[in-house]
């Protein structure tokens, strides 16, 4: 990874447009685990394959292995969360979680409160179930429950459906890095409980703080159930396990579970886990990785001083994401979609947003590449973005570079 | 399991409810794998977490790993089916696949082809999808095409919307054991053709054939693309990978794949299932299973001739499960309900059917427990059957029997 090639000096738009992709490309897009420090689990690997047999290789229950449902008790109860094996389900990442509650509360047309911006797999798995979304605007406080209310209070008084569900990642948010605040925390619960609606926790990157002290999870402070959290394996251990959580009430895990179509979560997968959590390695793996991309966030942020003066960018205390904003006028579409042609991927503001964009912006993900290629990235990204305004693009132009995109996986 | 405790003689109704489940269940309910032939894949999963721990650990394609579809593209050629590498996408099991079809292709209120009876987890799939059953019945060449095409053309007549799909598992239909002849086949893919609707080809069971030749798979006679094949690893190899396959044209892949909310299908498991596909030991694998699943079938049926003279049972050349019927009147809910205090667990046929049971009938799987404990199950199952035969039970009695079943897993 030492040696970076050099891309070219600044072309024009054909120039561009007939230039293959780079041919090294640093990934700043999807919150893919750092390959450095996937985890080796080759040894719980064999005591799945040999003493758990007859487990591993059978059916497994929908609701999950009972050992390892307790394991999540016990490691949701050190965040503060309280709860019974009959509380959790494990399934197939959060996303597996998100779809099950969508399949189990949602009907098309139903109305979900949303961040703007929001996790934009999680748009794109709402989507599917055809609903109608309602942004709320975050300060640094997190999601503005004023705002909040005072829509709710209007939807009341004009006879419109209210929401069903609320999704947010309140720490370390996907993509701002923001820490919703314990005080919007406890309205968030009081406006669900007064306007009958489910909040969805997604708490992937709680672990992952570098510097202050952990708000209590939204989850804490329900008291009467109208919260479901999601947790994961995927942004602590390895996004391969395929090992997620779902906390709520009893009544919200079996009704999701009717719609659990996989015969059981791996339970393969879910042996190695409850091992790596029974052998308390998960705290050391996790302590190793926050000092790693602690060092990935500070790379990633200087190199943005030097390389974008013009974005503003906030410093999270933990997580994955830089959500980095331009000044009025920034095309950051084009951006994105002519940084492959300079040798590094990042993602479009416009896909965290369930509705239009509202500042133009980019989210830079600094888990996957080392503090080298980050600073490299970051360069490049430099000058694509000098690029594109040196230069008149024509829209034919501009449409050919953002295709030039094409599908990426989402993360 | 040579020990097998002897039940009390036979009780009277209150006896019966006083009395405790039997403390050794004779398991002859779901589609378990037979235990004493789960796979020792502990090489395959050292490779797994080592060699291949870039892949394992991180998220994976929505499509599933390139060279897991290459092997899939190749074993399902054996069989007559030639497709690509885009018409395949990795599941987590069969299930998944039919809900990602679902999901693709179908709106609440939206009417299915399924066989009376069908597969009961398929049926319970397609109802979480709200759907309108249109259920034809099965003779010995499988589906009855001349019903449905009549069916079909009177809903044309009266205007009614056409079905969007069909359900059916032509070899070694779960539960019938039925195999659809060829011609049948044929007509199938003519009739989805002449009405627009899609054939779901459910093919679990296509390798464990005991006896005579195979059918040419639906899939094999599709030349316009309205067949989707699923595959699945559970039935030939361990269910525990949760590993499954669909085979269809890449659009309608591509429209499942949006549905697949699940970060990619496990890769360890996917990794470790290629490995034991490229190493040439599913053959093997499979010809073991078979040669002891035909043991199982046949103390099955010979202990249902001595235990259960009035069942008629027809006995399938492959497979896992027995579709027993009784005379009419017999209420083959309550034998299920009577059967674990008898100490063995039966499916009652009323879950196979979309609506009303046709006949009174029970499916018995013979996968899980070896033959003397099959012999066993069937000769407790036979003591069932008397007690029930012999005393007079009132409602409330036999209410309290059936709330004994409870949930039970379903394969």
């Amino acid at each position: 990874m030492s040696t970076l090639p050099k891309p070219d000096a600044s072309l024009d738009a054909a120039d561009l447009l007939r230039r293959p992709l780079h041919n090294d490309i640093i990934e700043l897009s999807g919150g893919y685990a750092f390959p450095q420090f996937l985890p080796d689990v080759t040894r719980e690997a064999g005591i799945a394959a040999t003493v758990y047999r007859h487990e591993t290789m059978q059916y497994a229950e929908v609701l999950g292995l009972d050992d390892l449902r307790d394991l999540i008790v016990s490691f949701v109860k050190a965040d503060g969360v309280s709860c019974d094996r009959d509380n959790v389900m494990i399934v197939n990442g959060a996303k597996h979680g998100l779809d099950l509650i969508c399949r189990a509360f949602l009907q098309p047309g139903d109305r979900v409160i949303v961040t703007a911006p929001s996790y934009m797999t999680a748009l794109s798995i709402l989507r599917t179930h055809q609903v109608e979304f309602l942004s709320v605007r975050q300060d640094d406080d997190g999601i503005v429950t004023g705002d909040l209310e005072n829509q709710l209070l209007n939807d009341q008084a004009e006879g419109r459906p209210l929401p069903k569900l609320l999704f947010d990642v309140p720490e370390f948010h996907n993509p701002t890095g923001i820490t919703t605040s314990l005080a919007r925390r406890r309205q968030l619960v009081e406006l669900a409980n007064r306007f009958g609606f489910l909040i969805i926790e997604d708490d992937p990157y709680r672990r992952i703080r570098f510097e202050g002290d952990p708000v209590p999870p939204i989850k804490s402070l329900d008291d009467r159930g109208v919260v479901i959290a999601l947790g994961t394996a995927s942004k602590i251990v390895a996004p391969g396990l395929r090992i997620g959580w779902v906390i709520a009430e009893p009544d919200i895990i079996e009704r999701m579970a009717g719609f659990k179509a996989d015969g059981g979560t791996n339970p393969f997968s879910q042996r190695i886990f409850a091992e790596l959590l029974r052998t308390n390695q998960i705290d050391e793996l996790v302590a190793k990785l926050v000092a790693e991309l602690r060092l990935h966030r500070d790379a990633m942020i200087s190199s943005l001083a030097k390389a974008l003066p013009e974005a503003e960018v906030r410093t999270p205390p933990g997580g994955y994401f830089l959500w980095v904003t331009f000044p009025a006028g920034t095309d950051a579409d084009l951006l994105a979609g002519l940084a492959p042609t300079y040798g590094v991927r990042i993602y479009p503001g416009r896909l965290s947003y369930a509705g239009q964009p509202v500042l133009p912006a980019i989210r830079l993900c600094y888990s996957y590449e080392d503090p080298e290629r980050i600073a490299e990235g970051i360069s490049r990204l430099g000058r694509a973005y000098k690029a594109m305004h040196s230069q008149g693009l024509d829209d034919a132009t501009k449409a050919s570079l953002l295709a030039r995109l094409g599908k990426v996986p989402i993360h």
